[in-house]
This record gives structure tokens, sequence and C-alpha cells, in this order.
């Protein structure tokens, strides 16, 4: 471990860590590679505030038997393209990889396919879901929805959660097109990492109280909210808004689970509805043509003359596989605070982390 | 007609009208009584920028030949839930039309569909399909791509168009939940009116030439472009940027018309691409739950605490609707450019404009 308390991890070890961690709390083994897999990807692709960083409340959750040891999922398919799961109150991640595999296998027979899911918990990264589509060269969509952080345009009271929408397509010599965003202006991380930093926000993206404009992250963290992504109405904040609640209705009304705002503040204290769809790409068109456009079309975006004073144009996605290809390579480096919260969880179910060895 | 060039129309005699002037023009009647309730439709709900006031375009194409006539519409299902439809060049509200129709057929065998369009036309505001999902008690979508207005975050060139996404929900004694929203910050439209006003626009709506912030009108509309919805990268307009690339991708990349990039910044001269999606509630949970939960969110979000200074939350859907209401009672008021452009057209074809009779 380092003098700043942080330490550097591989990944393959990460995970270890966290299906020995889950097994001694009962879940499967299948299971707990599942939730592994998913939260160590999350600390790959540079989403730390998805990482293992959260182990802790999955702990707790399992301890307090909130979250289900084992997801009892059931599936209702009444129809060839669209169905309902009941994650019967298990591991999100459980529950929301099962669905997906089912998605994956009704579009495989459709065309398209859409799984609406209920009773399940916070997934992780939105993202994971919608990059399974990729092994079968589909398109593939993930959504769901959150604990309430953003008051409605005009609003002054968190109704809605940040609610995010996930798309990944495949590509030919590009990598992939992946987009993973919150349908808020800013996440709440952010605003914690400016308290910590006593640094002004950017303008557009909070609220007080009073629902008026803010600035200040302790205000923010104390009385106030998250904008919805385009900030104020005048930057059409309700844009913003309105895909969150798109969110909202596709998984938490569709599925019966229930509306953002019903949802109690605490951590898997409601339960948790997502949404995915898969797209059979040949279903339309050959393959190798449509992948040929979307090289075609990313290769379009990047080279397009930059703004003065820019250098690069990103590509949804980018940033993230360099951040896996980096870490997979180098190690995961995890900050101070989580080290603390894995060792404590280690020492007390007797589950060793082993660090890095030194870099080359 | 009042003094300022201003006409108040009834939305009965407005249809008749554009029915009349599109027949004359070889569009058959019934084809041309969809376009006729696309636009006007428009109109009745505050849409102005999409309404009868861009018939002369309409026209223009037909009578050039860019836009057949009638539209010979192709359909490849080879799967039962995801459709290709080949608009043939068609006009693009019947093309549109068809597809929706297509893809609510589908749904109601698969539980839910997507089609996917090409070689289609300018298709006029996208609610129009999504609102069509209503009378079948299913939820309905509507993409579609458009010319490009917009740079990617980082860039200075207008590579995406502003892209929109409408969905369309039922609802039980409220009114159906309707979000109809482009990826931009702002439309062109505004920009327009801001500069016929000489007023300044807001900050972090749009770029000059060299892809800096600028507020003014002037020279957005000479050499610069709109930001995507988010605005600039501190605010997340990467965002917005990475939801028009989603819409391209369903509509021009996966249809085979071609990312928006590639299309002409010339009205219609390249095929319109879109895309159309249907959900069966009903599949999922019994469709009377699914509408008292809808009610319940609305009056949630409705009623929940307002920002100080603010007296009302707005639910997506409500103005347009409350609009249509009034414009159906009261007539619409067409502004003194569109009235020039509807009597050239009116008069050239024998066509007369019926004025509404005095309001009582």
């Amino acid at each position: 471990m380092s003098r700043s308390g942080e330490l550097r991890i591989m990944a393959p070890d990460l995970e270890r860590f966290t299906v020995e961690v889950l097994k001694k709390l009962g879940v499967p083994e299948a299971e707990a590679r599942i939730v592994a897999d998913v939260l160590v990807l999350a600390d790959l692709r540079g989403v730390d505030s998805h990482g293992v960083g959260r182990l802790h409340l999955y702990v707790a959750g399992l301890e307090s038997g909130v979250i289900a040891r084992r997801a009892e999922v059931k599936v209702v398919a009444a129809y060839p393209a669209l169905a309902l799961v009941d994650g019967g109150k298990g591991l999100g991640q459980v529950v929301s990889y099962q669905a997906m595999r089912r998605c994956l296998d009704m579009a495989g027979q459709a065309g398209m396919a859409c799984v609406t899911v209920t009773n399940s918990n916070h997934y992780g990264i939105a993202a994971y879901y919608a990059l399974m589509a990729l092994e079968r060269d589909m398109i593939g969509i993930s959504l769901t929805n959150s604990r309430p952080h953003v008051p409605p345009t005009f609003g002054r009271q968190a109704m809605l959660g940040t609610n995010p929408i996930a798309m990944a397509v495949p590509t030919g010599r590009e990598r992939p097109w992946v987009l993973d965003m919150a349908t808020s202006a800013i996440p709440l991380g952010k605003v914690e990492v400016a308290q910590r930093l006593a640094k002004p926000l950017r303008e557009g993206l909070a609220v007080d109280g009073d629902g008026l404009p803010t600035t200040d992250p302790e205000v923010v963290l104390r009385s106030g909210a998250l904008l919805p992504l385009g900030g104020p109405a005048e930057t059409a904040g309700y844009k913003g808004y309105g895909l969150s609640v798109l969110v909202d209705i596709l998984t938490g009304v569709l599925s019966g689970a229930g509306y953002c705002a019903a949802m109690s503040p605490v951590w898997c204290a409601s339960p948790t509805a997502h949404f995915f769809a898969a797209l059979r790409v040949d279903a339309i068109r050959p393959l190798d043509e449509f992948k040929a456009m979307m090289d075609e079309m990313i290769r379009a975006l990047r080279d397009s003359p930059k703004a003065v004073g820019q250098e690069r144009i990103i590509i949804h996605g980018e940033p993230e596989f360099e951040a896996e290809e980096r870490r997979r390579r180098e190690g995961i480096v995890l900050p101070a605070k989580v080290v603390e919260s894995l060792q404590e969880i280690g020492e007390r179910l007797g589950v060793p982390l082993d660090p890095a060895p030194p870099l080359a």
C-alpha cells in the first residue's frame, strides 16, 4: 500500500476477492462471478463511482436480508418480443444479466425484443448489459430507475432518479460505440468531489432547497438537488426532465415496480426496475455493411474540424475502452477510502486482499 | 385578414386547403389527407415551425420530382418484431404513417416491434407517429434524422441533425404523456426569432464558426451551429451529442440511408430515415393498472413543491394538448409570412384559402 493509502490491484485479483466475499455471504459462485465482473468492469472502465467502492453496500444489503442471496428470477413472456422479469429481490447484477440474456435470446428469434424488470436492486453500470449484446452482433439498450435526486423543471423536490440511458452498437475496425449517460446534468459523485475540494460547481447544474440555482456543493448536498440534463428551463432542462420520466415509465411504471418519486431514498429499500432491449442488425441489412458504415460515421465525427483550442473529438465509449486497456495492464489503483472499506469486509469475512506486484 | 397580415382559419378548412393543393400536384387523396393531418396537427399543437408554414417546401419537392407523388412503400420483414421500410422517396408523412401502422400491427402480434425507414422525406412533427400508438393503448416511439446543424462536442462543423426523440404513453384520466424533443439545445427556429427581435441568445446554446460560445443569433445563422442538449462539455453537452448519434444510428445507419454528416444540407436532397417502436402495455401488466400508475406519477410530479417564484410544474404534452383544445375551438392564427406563402400556392394551383368567421 502506498503512503497515501491507495492500493494498486490487478483486475483478476479484485474479482477473486469480490467473488470470495459474496460466496461467504451465501451467494452461489456463478452469481458471485457476475456481480464481481460488473463491479470490476466499472473500475476498469474508469467509472470508479460504480465499482468495488460500493461492495460494502451490497454486503450490507445481503447481510440485512434486503437483497436475496439467491435470485429467484421469474420470467413472464406471453409474447415473443416483450417479457417481464421478476428479480425476486436478488442482486441487481444477477437479475439483469439473466434478463438481458433472455432478451438477447428473444431478439435472436423475433429480430428485436425488450424485457422490463421489477423487484431487482441497483445493477451497477448501465453499459454492462448493453455491452452484452455486442457478443451477438446486436445493438443493446439498458435503462434503470434510481432513487430520487432530481426535481422536475420548476420544482424543488427530488422526484426523479439520475435514470441512465445506455446503448452499445457493434462496429468493424473501430471500437464499439457505447453511450452510458445519466439523464441528470451531473452525477452526485461530482458534487461530492467539488465539496471535498471546496470548489464551486459550474452554473446550471444544481439547485438549492428552494429550487433556485446554486454553485455551492455544500448547499446541494445538504438541502438541494441535481438539475436534469440541460440545466434550468432556459437551456432546455425540461428535455432532461423528459428523458428521466421516459426512463421512469419504461422501467418502474411498465414493470409495475413503481415510479421514482414513490421510491424510498434509502439504498435498496425499494425494488429497482430496469429495461433492456436488443436489436438484430442483420434482420435489417448485412452485418458487415452496417459495421462499415458505423466505422465511417465514427471516423467522420472524429476527423471533423475541431473548435479553436480543442485537439480531439471524443467518440462515446472511447475513454472507457482506453481506461480499460490501461488498467487491465497496469492494475486498478483504489483510493484509500475504498481500500479501507474492502479491508474491513475482507478481515471480517476472512478474505485477503492481494495488492499487485510493483510495476516493472 | 387582419391589418398585420395574420389570418385566422379553422383546422378543417386548413386541412381541406392542404388536401386540395396536394391533390392538384398528383398526390392521391388518401395520402394527401395524411399529410394535411400531420401538418395541421402541428399548427394546432402550437408547433408552428412544423405546420403548414412548410407546405411550400413539400410543394417544391413534389413539383421538382425530388419527392414522389405516390409513395411506393416496400416492407422487408424477415422477423416478427423488426422490419425495414423503403419509402420510395415518397412524402415523409405518408411513408411514416404506413410504417407506424405496420409497426403497431407487428407489436400487436409480437408484444413489441420496431420499424426502421429509409428513402423517406421530412416527416413533420415526430410526436404524430408516437401518438398513433395511443389508439391501441400502446407506447409509441418515433425518431428521425435530419440535416446537420449540430457539431459534436469540441467540434465546430455541423455533423449531426437536431434528431428528435418522441414518445407517447397511454394514461387514464390524465392527458397522455407525450415527449417530443430535439436533441439540440435549441431549435434553429428560436435562433431565427432572436435574430428578428435583435435579442441575444442565452449562453450555452450555440457556437460561432470557430466552435466557440456565442450569444449572437446573427453569427450563429451566418457561420455558427447549434450546441447539443446540455450545451458545452462543462454542462454535459456530450450527452446531447450522444443522444443525437443514438438517433442517427437507429435511423440512418440501421436503415442504410446513411449517417447525418453524409446528408446534403439541402432540404429533401438526401433520403431521410426514421425509426418507430411500439410496445403493448398489456403484454406486461393489466392496462388499467398501468394507466392508473401513470396518472398517479403525473399527479405526483405536478403536485410536488414548486421552486420559489414558480407556480406550475409542466407535464410533457400538456401545453400542446391545451393549445390544441383552444385552437380547435378558436381557429389557428397564421402569421403574415405563412399566409402569403399559402396564398401564393393557392392562387397558382387554383385552391382558395377560406378564413374563419369572426369570433363570437
